[in-house]
């Protein structure tokens, strides 16, 4: 169901190569997601000094180069948008694995609640278990 | 005046370090810019096929690595995320050459207008000539 719902968020965001890549160049992804106000601090203070655990389960997902940017848009509407870059064969199989990692559990019982699926991708499958929606890349230059 | 304005940015941003960056690590920015529903197809037109004068000189003002994603936040709200990294270490005077570069010019008279600052960056300076503003990195894993 988790592998379905990867491939039709891939097709959806013409990121269908990224998602069996070859190995050869990093597979580029941005993803979006709003933090909650009232939990913003928190979320902040868990990425200063994120889990070791974690970092090392997005190596071993290859998952790399993986950066979390923070803008308020409007006052009090938190927005993060995620970049990183894949370098292995199976986003689906490596993220399946990072899901299923006891300690990446017991992180996102600490950022989920803190986070919040921006308005139009509601109801629409994330990355993974979470509520990161992936967006579409318009431009790149190397 | 333009150069205090990227100091005031960078300081603002917690970037101080990557605007005199030594030339090892490249220094990562993540950006943000809204556009205008009614320019949205042109917008991703222009950066489909990019003019080649344009990509050469972010290259030659020390720009790599540059994405730019798209999302519709809400119904009609339409958001860019930029990312990119700076290996050069005056990033001031490589903007600076940037923005006086005639083709750079021409291509910002066609981008400008698609473009608008968010909310919350709506009369702060954002980079070099263009609204493009600068968000703060939360996390980072190599």
């Amino acid at each position: 169901m988790r592998r379905i719902a990867f491939l039709v968020l891939c097709a959806l965001s013409g990121l269908t190569a990224g998602c069996t890549a070859s190995g050869r160049a990093p597979v580029r992804y941005g993803m979006v997601i709003d933090v909650r106000p009232e939990q913003l601090a928190y979320y902040k203070q868990l990425h200063a000094e994120p889990w070791p655990r974690v970092v090392a389960q997005l190596a071993e997902s290859n998952i790399h180069n993986y950066s979390i940017y923070l803008v308020e848009r409007r006052q009090g509407e938190f927005t993060l948008f995620g970049y990183f870059e894949y370098d292995g064969d199976d986003f689906a199989a490596d993220m399946a694995r990072m899901a299923a990692d006891p300690t990446v559990q017991r992180w996102w019982q600490e950022t989920g609640p803190c986070q919040q699926a921006i308005p139009m991708a509601q109801g629409r499958d994330g990355i993974g278990a979470t509520d990161w929606f992936v967006m579409e890349e318009i431009f790149h230059a190397k």
